[in-house]
C-alpha cells in the first residue's frame, strides 16, 4: 500500500480543488440529475445488487479523481492481501479473515504458513451437526423438552450482526424457535427476558471471544443462577462460542458444547463465523445460514475481483470519502424501505464507528483528515415522519436509501389510492432521493427546499438469505476500503480501553463498599465520589 | 420576544469570542473538572431530576453569557406565552398547548377567548371510562372475548412518543394486554404483526389527526380486510383518535369509539393527549397514565417558573446552542443507562429533528446560523461496545448520559467481580463521562485519548410513571427553548411536503399502470421512470 500522507497524494489535492468547483450553482444536483444518461453513467450492478449514485454530488471529473485516489492507495491489492491472510491488523499483529469464514472455494488461506480453512470448515460442520440434533430432538434441555427459545448472551459485535440477520430473515424462521438477545448488563434486560421465557425449553448461547467481557460474565452468572433456581442443569442449557482455551472452553464451565472463534475474526466482522452461525442456524436452519454465507462470499469475490470502475463497495467507499473529506458531511444515514432491515443501521453504526472512528494512521501518526462518520437510521417511510424535516430543510446529510423489489409477504394486494402498500412504499422510495436532490423554489422561505442533498439508492431483488449476505459483505468491504484510503487500522478498538479501565477502578470501589459499609470513596475525584454516594444513598 | 438577528445580539457576539477562548489548552475539560466545587456550581436539581453539566465545555463566563442570551431572547416569557394559549405556531396560526393536556390546575387556558380545559378534561374522562370498561370486560370484541392485544396504527408523532412510554413502563403493564405498533406502510410490518396476534382479542387503535395520512389509511384498509376475512366485525375492534369531524370521526367509519385530538397539539408533542392516553391507559391502566401526566406537568411548571439559573430545560437548551453554534458540534447522542429507555432516542430524534430542523426564522428570513442537530443513541453499556470508539478517539459529539438510581427490577443482587449488575452498570455510567472529559496521554498515539469530549449526566431516582413524564417534558421544553433562541417555529414541518407531493405524483403513475398495463411512465423524468420500470418488471 502507498503510505504517502493523504495531502501529498496528487489526486487528494486535485479533489480538494474540484470540491470547490462542485459547490458552484451549475453543479447543483437539480442540474446534474438532468444530464443525459445520468443514471446509466452513475449506477452499476454487481453481485445481484443495484447501486445508484446518480444523486451523489459527483460529476465525471470527481469520479475520475476518486478512481485515481483508489489506484494511488492500491485498494483492491490491500483488500486481497487482507483476504489472503496477511497480518493487516498491524497494531495487534493479527490476520483479518472474516472473508475466510464464508470461503467455499477450495483455495487455502494461510496464516503463519498454516491453512486455516480446515479449522473453519470443521466449526461449520460442528454447527451443522449440533443444530440438526437440536432440531430433531436428540439434544434437549434437562426435562427432555425440545428447545423453543434461544437467548444469545453477548454484547457489541457478539450480537449486533446476528440480531440484524435474524430480524431480516425472521419471515423464514420456521423451526419453532424464538430468539432474543441479552446484551446489556442492565438488569432490566435480564428481568424482562426471564419474565416471558420458559426455562425448560430455553437454550442460552454465550458469545465472548475472551470469555471475560464484564457485561457478558455478569449476565451468565445471573442466567446460571436462574436456571439452577428452577431446578434445571445449566450443563444441558448452555452453549458457548469462544476462543479455544478460554475459560468458556474449559471443563469447569459445564455446557452442552463449545464452538470456537478465531483471533483473526474481529467481533464486528464475525456474524459469518460461529458467532452468527450457532444462533442463526438454530433459528433459521443451517441451510439458510449457508445460503447467507454464500451471498456474502459472492460480494467478497466481487470486491476482490471486479475492476475498480465496476466495484460496488469500492465505489461506495470513495463516495463516502468524497462526502466526508471533500464535501464536509459528518454523518451517514441508512434508510431501508424494508422493515425487516430495521436492525441494519445499528449494525452498520458499530461496524463503521468502531472500525473507522480513529485519528491515527497505521504508522502511529496523528491524522489531520477526518475519518469515520456518525451512522444512524430508521426504516422508511417511518423516517420520513420522524427526521426528514431536518434532511430537507435543515442540516444536510448523505443517505443510503435501500429498496427491495419483492417483499417477503406478497399476499397483501389490496389497494389504497389505487396502489398496494408495497407500491406506496416504493412511491416514497422513488420520490425522496429526487426531492432531496432537486429541491423546490418558493417565495415563501418556509416552503423553500434548497435541494442538493446527496444520496445513493441500493436495490435488492428480494430479502432472501443470499441478499442479506451480499448486503452485509457490501458494507463490510465499503468500511474496509475507506480505512485503506485513510491508512487507518479498522480492526482494532483501543478507544474503548480508557473507559473500561476507569470503570474497573470504580467497580473496585463499589465492591469494597459492598464488603465494608463504612468505606467512603476518598481516593476518588470529587465528581466520581458524588455519584458513588448517590448510588449508595438510594 | 426579542427578534433581533442572532448576530446582532450583544451576548451572541461575546459568545463567539468566548468560544475561541474555550479552545485554549487551559480550558481543556481535564482542568475544568478539577476546579473546586465544579460539580456543585455546574449541576442542579429540579422537578426531582438531577442535571449535571460539569463535563460540558463551559466556564462561569460562558454560562453568564448564555444566561444573558436567554434573557435577551426572553425564553421564559415565550414559554409562558405558549403555555397560556398564544398562537406561537405562527406559520399555521395555531396555539401550541401540549402543556394543557397535562394541566391539572384549575387555571383556564384560553384560545380565541375560549377555555380549552373543559374539552381536554372531557377527553381524559372519556378515556378513563372507556378503559375501565375494556378492563372489566364490558367492552369486548365480536366474540365476547376480552381484548388482549392493542395494535396502534399510526406513524411518526402518532406513535413514537407512545412507544417510548410503553417501553419505559413495560414492567408495570399488569393488565394482561400487549401492545404493538403498525407504523410503516411496508407490508412486512403488517405481515409480521398478523402472524402472531389473535384477531378475536385484538383492538386496533387508529391514530391520525386528519385521518388521511397515506401510510395509516393503507394499513387501516389492510387491517379492516383482515378482520372481516376472519369473520369479525371491525366496528367492534377499532377505535380512532382523530380530529373532531375528520373522516375517522364519521359514522361511515364504524368503530367502538372515537377520541378527539386538537389542532393545538402537534404530533410530536402529543403523547400526553389522547394519542398516548388511549393506548397507554389500556396498556398500563388509566391511573398510571395520569401519574405520567402529573410528572410532565411538574416539569412544565418548573420550566415556566424556575428562575433562569435554576431551570433545567432552559440550561440544557442554552448548552445545546453553545455546543451547536459556538463549539460547532453537529450531533447529540442520548445514552440512557437504563434499557427501558431504549426508545427515548428515536422519540427525541423526531422531537428535535422535526421541530428544529429549520433554516428560516419565524419572520420568514433565511437563518445563517445552524439549528437542530442530528440526534441518535442506544442504551449504555451497549453503546460502549458499539460506537464509543469513535466517541473517544474519532469525531467528538456531545452526549446526554442518563442514569436511574433504583431499577425496576431490584431482585437481582447476585454479584460478579464483587458488584451487582446494576452496580456494574453504574460503574460504567460514572466512568464514561469522565473518561471522555479527561482523556489520557500516551506516547503510543494509537492509545492516546484527547479527551475534552463534552457530556451531561441526567439522574432519575427511578423509572416510575412520574419520572417518565418529567423526562419527556424536560426534552420537550429544551427543544422549544432552543427554537426560541434561534427564533424558528418548532411546531410546523413544511419540510416533509415536497417528498409527499412527489410521492403522490408517482403513486398516480403506479395506479394508472395498475389499471392500464400498457402505461409507460413517459411523463416522468428518466431516473424516476427507470425505478418504476424496475418495480413492475419483478
Amino acid at each position: 500500500m502507498n503510505r504517502q500522507k493523504l495531502h501529498d497524494i496528487p489526486a487528494w489535492k486535485k479533489l480538494i480543488k474540484h470540491a470547490r468547483f462542485m459547490t458552484f450553482p451549475e453543479k447543483h444536483l437539480k442540474h446534474l440529475v438532468k444530464e443525459k444518461n445520468r443514471l446509466e453513467k452513475f449506477s452499476l450492478q454487481g453481485a445481484e445488487i443495484f447501486y445508484d449514485f446518480s444523486r451523489q454530488r459527483v460529476d465525471k471529473k470527481a469520479m475520475d479523481l476518486l478512481f485515481e485516489l483508489a489506484d494511488a492507495r492500491k485498494l483492491k491489492e490491500s483488500f486481497n492481501l487482507m483476504a489472503s491472510g496477511e497480518k493487516v491488523n498491524t497494531t495487534e499483529n493479527r490476520a483479518v479473515l472474516h472473508t475466510a469464514s464464508r470461503n467455499f472455494s477450495n483455495n487455502s488461506v494461510l496464516v503463519d504458513n498454516k491453512d486455516v480453512m480446515p479449522e473453519i470448515s470443521k466449526v461449520r460442520d460442528d454447527i451443522k451437526g449440533f443444530v440438526s440434533k437440536v432440531h430433531n430432538g436428540e439434544i434437549t434441555g434437562t426435562t427432555g423438552k425440545p428447545f423453543k427459545h434461544i437467548i444469545v448472551i453477548g454484547i457489541g459485535g457478539s450480537y449486533l450482526g446476528t440480531e440484524f440477520v435474524s430480524s431480516a430473515l425472521h419471515a423464514y424462521a420456521d423451526k419453532d424457535i424464538k430468539i432474543d438477545y441479552l446484551s446489556n448488563v442492565d438488569t432490566h434486560n435480564f428481568g424482562r427476558i426471564i419474565s416471558y421465557i420458559d426455562p425448560e425449553t430455553t437454550l442460552w448461547i454465550v458469545i465472548s471471544k475472551s470469555y471475560t467481557t464484564a457485561e457478558t460474565m455478569a449476565n451468565v452468572k445471573l442466567a446460571y443462577a436462574f436456571m439452577e433456581e428452577k431446578g434445571l442443569d445449566p450443563a444441558k442449557h448452555f452453549v458457548t462460542v469462544t476462543s479455544k482455551g478460554s475459560p468458556g472452553d474449559d471443563k469447569k464451565t459445564p455446557v452442552i458444547r463449545s464452538f470456537h472463534m478465531f483471533d483473526f475474526i474481529g467481533g464486528r466482522y464475525s456474524v459469518t463465523s460461529a458467532v452468527g452461525g450457532v444462533p442463526l442456524s438454530l433459528y433459521l436452519g443451517y441451510d439458510r445460514f449457508e445460503r447467507f454465507l454464500k451471498g456474502a462470499e459472492e460480494m467478497d469475490n466481487h470486491a476482490r475481483s471486479a475492476p475498480v470502475h465496476q466495484n460496488l463497495p469500492l465505489i461506495a467507499a470513495i463516495i463516502g470519502v468524497w462526502n466526508n473529506n471533500f464535501l464536509g458531511y459528518q454523518e451517514q444515514a441508512i434508510i431501508p424501505y424494508a422493515a425487516p432491515l430495521h436492525k441494519l443501521a445499528p449494525h452498520i453504526q458499530q461496524l463503521v464507528m468502531e472500525s473507522n472512528g480513529k485519528s491515527v494512521t497505521r504508522e502511529g501518526d496523528i491524522l489531520n483528515e477526518s475519518t469515520g462518520v456518525i451512522v444512524f437510521g430508521e426504516p422508511g417511510t417511518n423516517a420520513q415522519h420522524s427526521f426528514f424535516q431536518l434532511a430537507h430543510q435543515g442540516r444536510p446529510f448523505p443517505i443510503d436509501f435501500i429498496g427491495v423489489i419483492k417483499p417477503q409477504y406478497e399476499q397483501f394486494q389490496c389497494r389504497s389510492k389505487g396502489v398496494t402498500n408495497h407500491q406506496e412504499l416504493w412511491a416514497n422510495l422513488i420520490a425522496q432521493p429526487m426531492a432531496l436532490a432537486v429541491g423546490k423554489d418558493d417565495k415563501d422561505k418556509a416552503r423553500y427546499f434548497p435541494g442538493n442533498r446527496p444520496s445513493s439508492t441500493i436495490i435488492l431483488n428480494d430479502l432472501l438469505p443470499e441478499n442479506i449476505g451480499r448486503l452485509l459483505s457490501f458494507y463490510e468491504a465499503k468500511t474496509v476500503f475507506e480505512a485503506f484510503i485513510w491508512d487507518i487500522n479498522p480492526f482494532d478498538q483501543f478507544g474503548v480501553e480508557l473507559g473500561k479501565t476507569m470503570a474497573s477502578g470504580i467497580r473496585n470501589e463499589i465492591a469494597t463498599k459492598n464488603d465494608k459499609s463504612d468505606h467512603t470513596f476518598e481516593g476518588m475525584d470529587h465528581i466520581t465520589k458524588s455519584y458513588l454516594d448517590m448510588l449508595f444513598k438510594k
